[in-house]
């Protein structure tokens, strides 16, 4: 048996305010004027609060990214050669001010800013050859894990997949739950349910070992607090932030599962956001993780949540066999959920009657 | 407030079996035959099957080391003297095999391979100008933390206190279960409990943050079901192994608390080792941590544990004195524990009346 050795994000600040110190984490990176740093910082905080603590020196650039659409291959390149046009040199740094959506981006630009190619041919597992540039995530939304993970997952022209290497965890990160505050409760849900279902696909699937355990039980322990319990706002703005890393971490040497290769489909062709997409999936789940379905369902009448109904009612056949293609392609979530022989239950057709109650 | 930025181990790899794995990790980091990797190792291991599994190659060399007194200023500075000696070059690693004071002494070699002066010069915190010669972590008892801390605990000349700096966390760490199969029961239990005493003083202190929480809450947890429950030998030894990584991790931004203030006397004085020495003080500390001397007590009972006794009854007035001196002085832990006005409860008479009862 091979074990991996796997990258920890080697420096972290937690803390309600800490956000504060992003300056002067950056200020040793800084080798000349010359050499900005890049923040990429989600569209909606564009004249926000947040925007205005931005540390910006010298020629760094605020570039503000919608993320309407998850993020695209073709985006990343984009980004890159930007930058290697509008700079004489690499910059210092680059720094992901945002969601999933935005860490992610941030990951595969430090990438691409050191790698030849387009971000697509790096979608996979240890295809980086060289180091990115160093980088930094500030998350503003807890639950996806991205701030933690080995992976930026991409929209590509042939597949939703990961940059999965060992360059691409972030350098730092800056754990600020107070940037978490003005985050829309629906939003904050669906995410938050993001690191729930990880959690229960980590602890259900047959990759887990002591180490993924400890981490995704304790990540579900703090889900339960925050959406079943009643606490002070802070302290769940807190606890969240932490489920969401310890989640993150749960999936280091485990995989998730069914609700992940299910939405993946869903995402591919109708664009359906990660979170909202694993929460519309998971609810018809209860095959496999009766228990962790209950929970949500109590979590969601607790929160009066309420997901969108029909959204695969009018696909083309078309459009369905696509939205199939993708989630069988997923192999190494299935196999996690369910075994070698994970084909003996996940068959078309039993995909098709799991898309069609969506 | 001003938060920690703080070091986390960059490269972990877990699994009963992946010490087998180490000559793989090293490899990128040869140089040359010539630039050794230097084995710090528990003498206890001399001729045993773990030392067998050492991947030696070229000039690299295994210095086997007694651990029947915790690691001195003195040793770290005599074995970087030999090493400078022995070869032209700097090693291309320092690889720590064996429980907390081993890992400690790789730690602060590494460091002092590449800082001017001696090692007593470094105690404290932050007083480290250079990064320390690349330096892995093997971890062969569980409990301790040192294998995920940025401290190498040291005696020295003066005091007893760690090399804090961003440089002492290693840059790798296996963790291989399968390691700590042959510990003997006392061993292990003082150990196991220095984690489980850590988090008590963690999550009973004042500098307690949601981030030292959860992982504090985590290794407790693990402690439990190790300690408290019937698992399996293969089980208990995975959890243990996560649960001090886990305990480590919750100081991070937090501290120790009392216990290990007033053991740091006992260590000091009478040169009774960490894990035992917690644990005589423990015992004591009902009224600073009534719940975890109630589970202190249960684990005690279940694993049939007698803890030595009158330790302390022919001590000089002179020695008891210098105990207290060296304990009163830990003023981060004191203050952790009990607040800013810790000195309304903490007098030296108070100290004495504790010390006289172990």
């Amino acid at each position: 048996m091979k074990f991996k050795n796997f990258p920890m994000v080697p420096r972290v600040i937690f803390g309600a305010g800490s956000f504060k110190q992003l300056g002067e984490i950056l200020l040793p990176k800084r080798k000349s004027s010359d050499t900005p740093v890049i923040y990429l910082v989600d569209a909606i905080f564009e004249n926000q609060e947040i925007s205005k603590q931005i540390p910006v020196l010298f020629s760094d650039q605020i570039i503000y990214v919608s993320t309407d659409e998850e993020p695209k291959t073709e985006q990343v390149d984009a980004l890159v050669s930007l930058l290697k046009t509008n700079y004489p040199e690499l910059p210092a740094a680059i720094v992901g001010i945002g969601g999933g959506s935005i860490l992610d981006l941030a990951k595969a630009v430090a990438i691409m800013l050191t790698n030849k190619g387009k971000a697509e041919d790096y979608q996979g597992w240890d295809l980086v050859k060289n180091p990115a540039i160093y980088h930094v995530g500030v998350p503003t939304l807890s639950g996806t894990g991205a701030e933690v993970s080995r992976t930026a997952v991409l929209s590509g022209p042939e597949k939703k997949l990961g940059i999965n290497s060992d360059y691409t965890p972030f350098d730092q990160v800056v754990l600020d739950p107070d940037l978490t505050i003005n985050v829309e409760k629906d939003q904050w849900f669906y995410t938050g349910m993001d690191c729930f279902i990880h959690c229960i696909e980590s602890l259900n699937g047959t990759y887990l070992n002591a180490f993924s355990q400890s981490y995704g039980e304790k990540a579900l322990d703090l889900c339960k607090e925050v959406f079943l319990e009643d606490i002070d706002s802070s302290s769940a703005r807190d606890k969240l932030m932490m489920a969401s890393w310890h989640g993150g971490m749960s999936i280091a040497y485990s995989q998730v599962g069914v609700a992940h290769a299910i939405s993946y489909g869903l995402s591919h062709v109708l664009g359906i956001k990660h979170g909202i997409g694993n929460c519309l999936v998971f609810q018809y789940l209860e095959e496999f993780y009766p228990e962790g379905v209950a929970l949500f369902s109590k979590m969601m009448d607790k929160h009066n949540i309420i997901l969108p109904k029909g959204i695969c009612k009018n696909l083309s056949e078309n459009q369905l066999n696509t939205m199939i293609k993708v989630a069988m392609a997923m192999t190494p979530l299935w196999e996690n959920a369910l075994g070698a022989n994970w084909q003996d239950t996940i068959t078309e057709s039993k995909l098709k009657s799991i898309y069609k109650k969506i």
